[in-house]
Order: C-alpha cells, then sequence, then structure tokens
C-alpha cells in the first residue's frame, strides 16, 4: 500500500472536476451588483417564463425527512434540459438558539451529462424566490391600484416581501404588526432608510385596515388564527405564505370559504398549505394557469382572492437558473474541486493511486 | 437601493456559517492518510454498524429523475440523529465523452438543528462504500476459504473491489474479464504494483473457473447475460453489482432460480436489481436480517449465494459518518461559507444590507 503523503495531488484539477460555488457572502454581492429590486425583478421574469411552461417540468411532492423538532426537505424539479434540487431545513425552534428556522443550498445540473453546474447557497435566495412568488401572483390577482399592505409577522421573511411588491407592484406603504414587536422594530429599522412609509399596528385587526392586500407570514408550528373571517374585506388580495408544512396554518378555514384560492401545486398544497383544513376536493386553482389565461384570474373587485403558497421547486430551479445566468462574467464564485476527472474515465482507481505519488508518470506518457 | 459595493463583507462569516468541504483531492488525501485498505476495514466496521441498527432508519426509494440518456438521483437517509443524502448521477454514455458514468457528492446533516456537518465530493467516495459493502456481504456469505475471485466487468469500480476482498477476505488471486481488453489491461496496470496474483482471461467463462467467488460489475444499460446458468457451480457466492438500474441487468434469470438471493433494500431492489426479471414475490433475504441472525446466512457448502447489490442510501450514510469523524484533527477539508449566519437569526434582511454597507453599524452597537 502507498505509505507517502503530500498535501495536494499534481496537476490540479481540470475545469471539468470544478463546478462554481456561490456562497452567502458571494450571493449577496452579486445581488448588491445587480440591486435588490432590480434582482427580484429578474427573477420574477425567470420565474413567469418557468410558470408559463409548467407542463413540461417533472414535478414532485418534496422528499421530507420529519423530526419532532423540525424538518429537512430535498426539492428536485426538472425540464428535461436542466435539473434543480434544493436542501432546506425548517427548525422553529432554531431562532432561540442563534440559529435560523431555515436554512437552504441547491444544486443546478445538466440533465444530458448529469454533471452539476452550480452549487449555491440558498437561504437568502429562497428569501427572494419566495417574495418574487408572492409579487409575481400578487401582481396578477390584487385589486388594480392598491397602495397598502398590511403584513402581519415581521420576521426573517418581511423585508424581502416590502422590496418584492415594491419592485413588481410600486407599492410603498405598509401596516405592520407582529407579537414580538421587537421583530416590528427591526423591520422598520431595515426598511426605513429605503423609502418606504411604515406603520406599525397594535394588533393584525388594526394592521389590514384599508389595506388591499394582506400578507400573512408568522413562523410557530401550530395551527394559529392569524386572520378571521371578519378581519377580511371583500375584493382584497391575502398572500397567506407563514403556513407551509402539515400542522402550521395561519388562517380561519371561514375565510377560505369566501375566497378563491391559488396554489403553486396541488398536491403539494394540499398537504402543506392552508387549504390542508380543507376537504380533499376543496376548490383550487393552480397560479400557472392565471398566466396562460388571464380569465382564470380575479373576476371581479370584489373577489377575495387568496394565494396558498408553500413554496415549490421550480420557484428554486428558476432561482437558480438565475444565478447561473447572471455569474458569467462575474468574480461572484468560487471554483470547487467536486467532481472526480481522471483523464481516462474508467481509471478513477489510477486517479487515487497517482495522488499518492505524484511524481509517477500517468499512463498514457508510459504506454 | 444601496448602490456601493465591495468584494467580501465584513465580519468574515462565522464559524456556524460555515461547512466543511471534503474535495476530491482531499478525499484522496484522507484515504491514502489511514491507507486504502484499512479505510476500507473502518468502512465496513460503520457499514455494519448501521445494517445492524436497520430497523431503526427512515428508509426510501431513491428519489430518480430518468431522461433518455441516463438518470440523476436523491438518496437521502436518517437515523433520528444524523440525516445524509447522495447526490448522484448515471449516464453510461458519458464514457465515450471523456466524463465519469457516475459522480457523486453527498451531504451530512444534524437531525435536530437541520443544520449540515459536512459536505463530500462521493464519486470516489462511492466507489470505496460499493466495495466495501461487496466485501462485507462476501466476508458473511462466501464458502469459507476462498482464495480466488473472478471479476467480470473491470471498469472503474474493479480495483476497489479487488482491494475491499483482500482487505476484508483476505483474496489475493484474481482471475479478470472485459469485453474490452484496454480495461483489463488497466485494471492489470494498476493492480500488479500492489502485488495481487492476477489471470487475464480470454472470455467470461475461462474467467469463472477455479473462482470461490465470482463478481460482475459491468456497465451497458441493457438486458445483458454476463453469466450464464452453466458457468455457475455449486457453492459459489455471485456478487453481482452491475446491475443496478431499471433495464439493466447481468444475470441469466435462471442463475436467480439456483441460488439464494440477498438484497440491501427489497423494495428498492425489486426495481433496480437483477431480481427486476423475476416475479414480484421471488424470495429474498434482506442482508441486515444475516447481521441480526447468521442463520439467516450461508446453509451449506453447495448452495450458491447471490448479492443482488443495487447500492442503498444508508452506505451513503455509513460512508459519510466516516469521514466526518476521521476529519476531525486534519486539514482535509475547507470551510465554505454555504449558511446564511446573521446575528439576530430574524434579520437575514439587514445582513444582506450590511453587506453592501460594511461600515455601517450592526444594529446592536447604536441600540
Amino acid at each position: 500500500m502507498p505509505t507517502s503523503f503530500r498535501a495536494r495531488p499534481e496537476p490540479p484539477p481540470s475545469p471539468r472536476a470544478c463546478v462554481p460555488f456561490v456562497s452567502v457572502a458571494n450571493m449577496m454581492n452579486l445581488v448588491h451588483h445587480i440591486g435588490t429590486e432590480a434582482f427580484l425583478r429578474e427573477l420574477v421574469q425567470y420565474l413567469e417564463a418557468d410558470f408559463r411552461r409548467w407542463p413540461e417540468f417533472e414535478k414532485t411532492p418534496r422528499v421530507a425527512a420529519h423530526s419532532r423538532v423540525g424538518v429537512i426537505e430535498l426539492m428536485p424539479a426538472s425540464d428535461g434540459r436542466l435539473y434543480a434540487f434544493k436542501y432546506v431545513n425548517g427548525h422553529p425552534k432554531n431562532v432561540k438558539e442563534g440559529l435560523q428556522t431555515v436554512t437552504a443550498f441547491g444544486v443546478l445540473a445538466d440533465v444530458s451529462s448529469g454533471y452539476p453546474l452550480l452549487l449555491s447557497e440558498m437561504t437568502l435566495l429562497t428569501a427572494l424566490r419566495t417574495a418574487a412568488t408572492s409579487a409575481m401572483v400578487a401582481h396578477r390577482l390584487a385589486p388594480e391600484g392598491t397602495e397598502v399592505m398590511a403584513m402581519i409577522g415581521n420576521g426573517a421573511q418581511g423585508e424581502f416581501q416590502a422590496l418584492a411588491f415594491r419592485a413588481l407592484l410600486g407599492i410603498n406603504r405598509l401596516r405592520l404588526y407582529d407579537i414580538d414587536p421587537g421583530a416590528t422594530a427591526k423591520t422598520l429599522r431595515n426598511l426605513e432608510p429605503l423609502g418606504f412609509d411604515l406603520h406599525p399596528c397594535a394588533s393584525a385587526e388594526e394592521a389590514v385596515v384599508g389595506a388591499g392586500i394582506i400578507t400573512t407570514c408568522t413562523a410557530d408550528k401550530q395551527y394559529a388564527t392569524i386572520l378571521t373571517d371578519n378581519m377580511v374585506g371583500a375584493g382584497v388580495h391575502i398572500n397567506a405564505i407563514g403556513g407551509d408544512c402539515p400542522g402550521k396554518t395561519e388562517l380561519h378555514p371561514d375565510i377560505l370559504r369566501r375566497s378563491r384560492v391559488f396554489v403553486e401545486y396541488t398536491p403539494q398544497t394540499r398537504i402543506e398549505g392552508e387549504i390542508q383544513q380543507m376537504a380533499p376536493d376543496f376548490p383550487v386553482t393552480e397560479f400557472w394557469q392565471v398566466l396562460a389565461d388571464p380569465a382564470e384570474g380575479r373576476r371581479d373587485t370584489r373577489e377575495i382572492t387568496l394565494f396558498d403558497g408553500v413554496g415549490f421547486a421550480i420557484e428554486d430551479f428558476s432561482a437558480l437558473r438565475l444565478v447561473h445566468d447572471r455569474l458569467e462574467g462575474t468574480s461572484f464564485f468560487e471554483p470547487l474541486d467536486m467532481i472526480a476527472d481522471p483523464d481516462d474515465p474508467r481509471d478513477l482507481f489510477g486517479m487515487l493511486q497517482r495522488a499518492a505519488h505524484p511524481s509517477a508518470p500517468a499512463p498514457g506518457a508510459t504506454g
């Protein structure tokens, strides 16, 4: 057995062995390079392009490993040319330990070779794509001329939602409420320098007054009732994104009964969304149908439209696709030596042996 | 919107934000540091420890995205404390393009927080764990005193199998055959310096003469017949690892009928293994049962035992667990800034904003 040891094999890994990696720092660099609102607008373009060709995608509900304290999920999607998956956890108790409730990373790959094209942090990217998805949906469903949005739940996702709604719908007036005043204070502190017109409120009831859009985004894993039926007036659009796993909902069922409910991917939303409270045949419209045919959207000014958003793999696919396209010509990535690339693809073992004896000639050199 | 731009945010990412990454180069370093055969023996110990507690694992057949030219799979497994998944592709046509048929990487994560503990290349690690699994199984099932192994198919997996069988069963005499003489020549070149007693053969029939163990490991995606019934004598152990996806088998069904067939995880092997050729109730024994009760193993010296190996997620779990344990105190990894770690976990947006204005004080500093 070889006993010699070197810190690095020679020669260095070939470009084929390397996968571009976007760290958290580089994701922030990329977003600021483009501008956060511009990035969100571009992301909506990618999302709409992929939602429009919805039937082309291989879709599967996420693959979840549940434990007592949280969940770890894999979310794959493919259009037959590109393949993407995201690893994402959800651990509400993490916040008390100074950790993120949700962290994520993901990979974009080439279907024709199976080789990864991109590895990326996706904690930030998930926050951006969740906000972009909400804004994409509201842009098609919210009452025209909406100027005020209520935001109930002012956690990590809040500011991203605010920026996406301003970027796409021009909404600048926000009414904020959280059971934790510290969360609202944090949101005010972050959004004030960006020129928003902000109204902290003492209750959810106060927050919804005069709002054409109501965003609910709370994080407790329980059947909660953030909105009750009497709080929701005719004609509003509800952007309900906090209920996103079994046992976690935010809305009273009576609101669902009065609303037209829009979802991403019905089989997944029946398990994870607000509609887990309803019968399995409760009528819903998949949002891609609204893009395909605007008649599937809002029907009149008094209708309550409700986006029961849980997050779907195609959104991550779109987000990774955008990042991959926008990396070209930048330095916002590091090449990662992730793929074994022996000179002769059948000679994986020879590559391993030569790493121990880097001075030995490759077999091609000796015949 | 912030317009200033810096290459790196301040301060640098915290340790909590960083995931240890084992590159291909560092995996080779780690393996040589331990010694390849010693690594394989340790890996068998980890595999046996995990196979012994088989019922504790959350098991799911792999999640596959098939295309015309190959497959991309996600293979998750969890024991309730640790979670692992592997990304792996299988593209037989890749070899012609100078690419690997199989490439892989994987992640080990902490179930209690959902945070990744390790990101690792797994092309090499999969080759090692596949060989270690074969040797673990043969160690319990092959006829006692076996000194000769036939190896039909001398591709990328071949040498790893040879080393694992020597490390665990002391087998040093190999009879090699491949339809491509170049593949056999490559294997001879790699194994000769390691002291093996090697016999290249002109046919599969010649290779199996006098062999107590027959390893079949070919890569074409088709129903092939590498072994026919008349080639297999009483008492041998067949290590059949090349047939590992729907439409890809190596053995004539008559051999299966004469053998006691051992599998990893029955629901997956019925789809992917040699037994896809048989009725859905064709009797098999899951290998973990042999560890739990040796009476489930070989019954007499004339019995043909057959390991219908397809590779299961728990084997990757074991391999990542070993690498994670053995990294401690070494420098065979790089910290990867993969997890967003804001000072206040609810303040993901504040972290993003401060990256654009690194001179601005954190909110804690200003109150």
